[in-house]
């Protein structure tokens, strides 16, 4: 499935826009590389959410750990990276929890949803323009937590893990 | 909370992108109207999902119905025509039940989800360029649903809905 005419009309280092026919429809479609989010579960069965400032929400948000895909970069490898580097985890049992798009009506970003049980702490390594707080929630608080999300691949993240437990 | 400067750098009909600077950060900013999305629930106890082709996605995608928010528009309003629109359902009890970000790294599309029930069937009024099919689920079935969903917005509205019951 095609379309028959496509162009590039804005070329970022983030995002990109191309403008596709689909026979007589025109579509402005945002390309991005795509996305990883992670369900970290540690040995004490606390859950880590990262809040951080998100510039187009003019505010800071609660969300699972994400990041976005790197060229050539294996989902997993970079799922295990971003959480290393912005919440300090790392090993335990990973596993592909789901597949979804963020917004499918205008954008191509596909993302991965990890569930990764029995982490571990080990040393963060933000970014230089990187400030993001962390926080250790208690699987049997997490439900708590939910009204205060705003941010979709965390919700949908959050309670798939729940539905499954 | 404000960048400290901002320009914009593509202006299209669905979609415009602007560069912002926050101190040393240089972002690429997405800028969409907004959204909703219904999990509206009939007498008969079927939630309505529509099915329709996806072109960044290259595919057709299971979906609770949704819509842009137009210009001066009250989201509940957008709401309701969309519903109307897209699956032929009027009437019913309304609440807003969540409001979130799609993907909120790079966009400001923020997504409203209301929870429609009692909800009846009326005449369907699909614009030019849509295809859409209906589906209408049991509620007792739509945990069977869960795994074919590749929406972020349809993950979150189900499984809040489902978790509220």
């Amino acid at each position: 499935m095609k379309p028959d005419d496509s162009r590039r009309v804005f070329e970022g280092k983030q995002v990109s826009v191309e403008v596709e026919r689909w026979g007589k429809r025109e579509r402005e479609i945002v390309r991005h590389p795509g996305a990883v989010v992670i369900v970290a579960v540690d040995a004490e069965g606390r859950v880590t959410l990262v809040r951080q400032l998100r510039e187009p929400a003019r505010k800071q948000l609660l969300e699972l750990p994400a990041g976005t895909r790197e060229p050539d970069e294996e989902p997993l490898a970079t799922a295990r990276r971003e959480l290393e580097e912005e919440a300090g985890l790392a090993g335990g049992d990973w596993r592909l929890a789901a597949t979804f798009y963020s917004t499918p009506g205008f954008c191509d970003e596909l993302v991965r949803l990890y569930f990764a049980e029995g982490v571990e702490e080990t040393e963060r390594a933000l970014q230089e323009d990187e400030e993001i707080d962390l926080l250790r929630v208690p699987l049997n608080e997490l439900e708590a937590v939910i009204p205060e999300i705003e941010d979709a691949k965390t919700l949908a993240g959050l309670l798939l893990y729940l539905r499954e437990r």
